[in-house]
């Protein structure tokens, strides 16, 4: 059975603190990845404790991590995760580049020497939340995606998240990947049998494929958001480089192209970049936020292609699947459920769900 | 026989004096345009000055535009584009951003009341020469673009422009509309009665479709980036969202989606958003242009899945057909160069062109 919202993330926190985690950053960490399983995000919440407890056991999560300013200016600073796990680092960024847009109306903060933070949403959320435009992005550890033309993986799904606060409870939230699709999406199809569609793989030498064995069993790749050269995959490769340039240069961390990316003892070594933005700096805040809910209202009045598909706008999906999960509970796969266990157990973590 | 790149400038000018606009403003009007030229991008040079002409016929156009800032703090501008073609208030409002992040790192200036400005590459390269990131975007005036799921036209082709300096002379610079290609490529496939590649266009109804008349000669749509659902166009989509929360609802113009947008009486009305980010608020300045350097080169040495083509960063491109252009002139089909005699001649402007 299902969960209920609480009883997950108490149940992540549990094994953060286990692993020794310091109790206010597990409860922080254990409310961001829950926060994802909630809005239907489930390959960034609890499924993510298994690449964590990896990580943690080749030594490259600094469990007592603290975040600390190294650098900043009344629109900027400069984070260095202290090698921990990213959410803790992720939030206090996001916080401070809101706190300083509260300020003076515009910052953002980059952050060094972390790791994975799970769903981007969540860090622009703390913006939107704010009445800000939010801007969230993050180098990615894995490296699976060839930019076109290529036959060789130098980048990975390199995420770039926008908020925009609108209707109250009803802001605009886009979250993607600058990939076509993410990898489970195509493994998925490898366990079903099914064919890839068209667009989103190739093979190990660079050619299209709907093979999805190509990925999931050979050294093919994932596509840039496009798919085909013909179908521009040079903009969701131009898109990741963008990710990789705010999230990776300007903090100063590797990038995916670089040798040992994310293999360095002592740390995964990933950037993140947050942007605050006061949309009060150009106009009445509440006249800003009336106009983008007319937007999304537009788009969901779209006469629909399929009556029975209405258009949806950035963010609503996850909020239909959030509602129903904190009424439902939260759903977690036997596969996945057994994974969480053994770590739980593992690491002397109480049990907690059934 | 192509025209050397001052004579094809020239030649803009001296239809815009014509025209009855200001010295000044000619001259930035015509080197912006001839800018696009050089680097390739014909659908966003001399090509314009059709739509231009068009506009200008039905009083659209303010040719004596003296944009204006409305709303400032040392972060941000608000300007006003006094219902001229965006040229000029694009360029102003990138150069405040720059001063402005220049003194304080980072800025933005939204643009309101204003028309189409050209490439957005342009701009972004004002932020780059002076050693900043730099982020263009703008509402479009056509709407041809239906959301993800719909049937019905919402949007632009809404484009989004990022760039940051590298290697001296090899910025990174992305410029992409957020739809799968631009109407003129469909035009080409329908010119040509070839088939429009799979996830380039919609039926009437929405529904995906290879013929390119669907677009050219009926009501169809063009996608957003990703082309089909199952490729993801919901990301294209909601990109071009944010470039219009961002340009439109920020400057507080009307959303393509909006009744009656750039159809209004006095002004089309468009609306842009400059942003300008130094990355000395966060490192060595040179070792950030190292670092994207370094970045780039790893790209362009990436294995090719065709050894005849090699890989290419954003910005590669555009920046080959300059160097090739500067040299051989730029050329100019015979079907738009009589166009553009017609509007030379109708004007009272000289001639210029072979």
């Amino acid at each position: 059975m299902p969960a209920a919202l609480e009883t997950h993330r108490t149940q992540i926190e549990a094994i953060l603190l286990a692993w020794g985690m310091a109790a206010a950053n597990a409860a922080e960490t254990a409310e961001i990845l829950a926060w994802a399983d909630l809005h239907g995000i489930d390959s960034h919440g609890m499924s993510m404790l298994t690449g964590y407890d990896s990580w943690r056991r080749q030594g490259k999560l600094n469990l007592a991590c603290a975040p600390r300013i190294v650098r900043e200016s009344p629109v900027s600073a400069l984070v260095d995760g202290d090698a921990g796990l990213g959410h803790v680092p992720a939030a206090f960024a996001m916080r401070l580049a809101v706190a300083k847009a509260k300020q003076v109306g515009l910052a953002a903060v980059a952050v060094r020497n972390s790791a994975h933070f799970g769903a981007c949403g969540y860090y622009s959320m703390l913006a939107v939340d704010a009445g800000l435009i939010g801007i969230t992005t993050t180098t990615a550890s894995g490296v699976r995606v060839a930019p076109t033309g290529g036959a060789e993986a130098k980048l990975g799904t390199d995420p770039w998240c926008f908020g925009a606060p609108g209707e109250a409870g009803r802001p605009f939230l886009l979250d993607m990947a600058t990939t076509t699709v993410a990898f489970g999406r195509v493994r998925n199809k490898a366990n079903e049998d099914l064919p890839a569609p068209p667009g989103w793989v190739l093979t190990p030498d660079g050619q299209p494929s709907t093979d999805p064995l190509d990925v999931v069993q050979r050294p093919g790749f994932l596509t840039s958001l496009g798919g085909t050269r013909e179908n521009s995959s040079y903009k969701g490769y131009g898109l990741a480089m963008m990710v990789d340039i705010l999230a990776g240069a300007l903090s100063g961390v590797t990038f995916p192209s670089d040798p040992g990316h994310a293999k360095a003892e002592g740390g995964v070594n990933l950037g993140h970049f947050f942007l605050a933005m006061d949309p009060g700096l150009f106009r009445d805040p509440a006249e800003f936020r009336t106009d983008v809910a007319r937007f999304c209202g537009q788009m969901r009045a779209t006469t629909p292609a399929d009556p029975a598909t209405p258009v949806l706008v950035a963010g609503d999906p996850e909020r239909a699947t959030a509602a129903r999960r904190r009424a439902e509970g939260i759903p977690v796969g036997p596969g996945l459920l057994a994974q969480i266990r053994t770590i739980a157990e593992a690491s002397g973590a109480p049990w907690l769900l059934g």
